[in-house]
């Protein structure tokens, strides 16, 4: 297999009162933190059709993980016992892709969506928004 | 906003009968199309856990993809109005990353997932495997 590296490109930015991974809760619904997403506006263009109420699913790089872990104790707990990272939600891993499940609250002209629940760490990097799909749950 | 650039690193290949966009269903659940993902030896300790039965996540980079297009019309049909690609699943977007929940069917070790349903076409790229949350859907 021949393998490539591939340029992802930051299109926004968490603001979020959350200001270090203690302020965190594992998992995104066991708090119900707002929070914003402030897209750079060489994107708004692309933000056309969300509107308050809509379901998103934010994808963020999560900066401060660890590329080179391949196994973990899942949701950090060292009674649970190892598993590879590719059969949890760890945020170490080799990509470090964040995957939140959300809903916008309101939308702010040009390109900035509040959003809750989202429990991210503020100043993290976004790198891509989706539409929920009915097969995505 | 300082913007960043981050190295997305290939984990791994699809293997699918699909050759071309032509072979595809616009979304995954309207065919059943069983594929192999290809897991560089190198990460195989990161599939420890994953068995036959399980729900995953399959993060993909779409090779093919335009990624300076901000509005698409839905689904590639003329009818429906544009929208920004935010709001949609459509594969052209900044970071064109692909998002497919499908199932494992069989593990073939070192490092090969069968799953099902996956209608992604042969040898793209896979950058991310991900355990499905109760909160996923």
């Amino acid at each position: 297999m021949t393998r490539h590296d591939f340029e992802l490109r930051q299109i926004g930015i968490i603001r979020s009162e959350l200001k270090n991974i203690h302020d965190c809760p594992r998992q995104e619904r066991e708090g119900a933190a707002r929070a914003w997403i402030e897209v750079d506006p060489e994107y708004s263009a692309a933000l056309e059709g969300l509107e308050p109420g809509v379901e998103i699913l934010v994808l963020t790089w999560l900066h401060l993980a660890d590329r080179s872990m391949l196994k973990v104790h899942p949701r950090g707990n060292p009674e649970n016992p190892m598993r590879g990272v590719f059969a949890t939600r760890s945020p170490h891993r080799p990509n470090p892709i964040g995957l939140h499940r959300t809903r916008v609250i309101s939308v702010a002209l040009p390109s900035r969506l509040q959003v809750q629940p989202l429990e991210v760490i503020d100043e993290t990097p976004v790198v891509d928004i989706k539409s929920v799909l009915s097969e995505d749950g």
